[in-house]
């Protein structure tokens, strides 16, 4: 099969790099930066890669401009496309999808969330006999990486991010990051895949940019870590879901064993019960391994992760499986304003001028527009899901 | 598609229900023990399957006889194979594969290991563009039921083995389970997907028998718990391994977070690093989810989880890869004795006319084949591997 690649970034370098000596593949062109061209298989010139006789693109830019440009019109010259891009298959999956339907071409985009975990595929398999009750999980390196060094050595969350920028875990500009925003893309990735519904309004995000080492004092003092969670699912009316925020999980949890930038995916099926997958969410040869299982999923002859008929649009976050007791933190001064709007069950702690606090349940929605509202009066407040306990 | 189900027991039930009312699938006939048949779909001769006009059998009975006779028949006949049957498979699974493939027919069993985590499907896709350099895991539900109630209920062997069997997570004969070697069966198809090898013999297998409350009392001191673990893979120099050994691991391991009767299977890819799926090992609905997926993937072509060219036949265990320490115990009296053909490194303690110590590193064959030696002359010996650290 020929292929040709657009970008020859961290992933699409080693893409290509896992490429060769395959005898199954040729690599035709890879698409590069202006100014970038250093060797024979390398264009600045997308034409020339539109042009040329792959049968199958691999797109590795990031962004959604020119990407979506790119990927669509190759679609519509009639080669089959793979993208890591969750940004773009947020976006525009659905219309990308169009196009290799009517053209009867592959799409598959395994690599965009989870990086080596196979997540995607494996909703794709399991949906098809079972039921998918709901799925999500730590699907943000940055972020946990962040989340695990305050907690396990006690770093504030500059320096956590500084050490996370160090080591090349986050970005100069790390704010899709921590905003939960990288997450909530790639949840809709996995709620296109189980329920053939993007949502893509009307979700609640809350990232980590509230924490502070002086919650993961409270957290430990109570058994308990910090962990950013996407989650989606179907609620007991059969409406969908889809939120991210911090949840206050106890050591010895699953999620608390996830440690540095590991990602963990799981899904609840109802016959399957919970299935949990652990690998690394980013960088160069796992993300790339996923795209290669991909390359060797479209050899095989498929042709797509969704269902027939995906939607665009959802609603919810009144479900019933959204109510949530949450543990709060806010100044001592402006407990008083937090707790008139929303219902304390028990002040835990007050220590330096603070005070922590767990609610009495109510729905996720519910919890993040208080919170906004009591931000928007000048409050400064963290919040965290409480985690249910585990057998 | 026709389907026809030999076996109505627990797993062979749960396929059934999960097959009614699906437009894609008929079950033609469920093969019963004789005096079981009490519904028209069911009969006692498995002549009346073999000639239905089914094309896929669906083999749930468990054991090798008449399971092996009425499988490699049914493919003869033209029918494709899915298998439930781990003590089948590592039997026999060539010999099936053989027919299948001259018959160009289906045959999987992704349900004979890890039930509903989907880890030999999942292998068989990353092998083709990955380099699996070990696989393995916690693949019994049973062994890991018995020694989590060791370690957080303080449970005594017979007792936790007791409360195994009262809830249904032990057979009335545990022998299979306790000893090992039901999680070698595992290893050996998980090798054959993984590497296109059985091992059937010279593998190592240490199962729990010997493990005693006063083990998780030393475990515990040093801040650990243990837990029963399957190993293949590759060593240096390309010679496959396999072994089964209890693993002494810290709280907070991904290993120690494995609670009850949940499995955890995991492989390294050269590429993807490392990979973890956990879910339920066993159990009505999530074996039959994993058949299910199978139906599905037969639906969708697939014919096979093996590689082009599977041997049996193997060797190794002297390999650099398999160089441990172990936790060791025996009785202070004939510690000695044990020291004198294991070089120690340390004693950690002494306990109630018991010694506990570490060993220096050496071969798990090595390990296996002392302790053998050990318990021949008539020493009590529990010994456990050493965890490496983790990040």
């Amino acid at each position: 099969m020929i292929i040709s690649i657009l970008g020859h970034g961290v992933v699409g370098k080693g893409v290509w790099e896992m490429l060769q000596g395959n005898p199954l593949y040729t690599v035709r062109n890879v698409l590069v930066k202006k100014g970038e061209k250093t060797a024979d298989f390398m264009t600045e010139s997308f034409e020339t890669v539109l042009n040329d006789d792959s049968e199958l693109v691999i797109e590795c830019m990031g962004g959604i401009d020119p990407a979506y440009a790119f990927t669509s019109k190759c679609l519509e010259a009639g080669k089959s496309l793979i993208s890591s891009n969750k940004a773009l298959v947020a976006a525009h999956g659905i219309d990308l999808l169009e196009i290799a339907r009517r053209k009867n071409l592959s799409f598959i985009f395994s690599a965009a969330c989870g990086g080596a975990i196979p997540i995607l595929q494996n909703l794709c398999r399991a949906r098809k006999t079972d039921t998918i009750e709901h799925a999500g999980g730590i699907l943000n390196g940055t972020t946990n990486f962040i989340l695990d060094s305050m907690d396990r050595l006690g770093l504030g969350f500059d320096e956590a991010l500084a050490k996370a920028k160090a080591l090349g875990y986050a970005e100069a500009d790390p704010t899709a990051d921590i905003s939960g925003m990288d997450t909530m893309r790639k949840i809709m990735l996995i709620s296109m895949v189980a329920y053939d519904v993007l949502p893509n309004s009307d979700y609640d995000i809350e990232g980590i940019q509230s924490v502070s080492a002086a919650d993961f004092s409270a957290a430990d003092k109570l058994g308990c870590t910090i962990r950013l969670v996407g989650n989606c699912g179907l609620s007991e009316s059969g409406r969908l879901y889809a939120y991210v925020q911090p949840v206050l999980c106890s050591r010895g949890s699953l999620l608390a064993g996830i440690r540095s930038n590991v990602n963990l995916a799981m899904y609840h099926g109802k016959n399957a019960g919970d299935m949990s997958f652990m690998g690394q969410g980013a960088g160069r040869y796992p993300t790339a391994s996923a795209i290669l299982r991909d390359v060797s999923s479209v050899t095989d002859g498929q042709k797509q992760l969704l269902g027939e008929k995906c939607l665009v649009g959802f609603a919810c976050n009144d479900a019933k499986e959204c109510t949530k007791k949450f543990f709060v933190r806010t100044s001592s001064s402006t407990f008083a304003s937090l707790s008139e709007k929303i219902a304390i069950e028990k002040v835990l702690f007050e220590e330096d001028g603070k005070k922590w606090a767990v609610t009495r349940p109510l729905t996720v929605s519910e919890m993040h527009r208080q919170v906004s509202d009591a931000r928007r009066r000048g409050l400064e407040v963290f919040f965290a899901e409480l985690q249910e306990e585990q057998a």
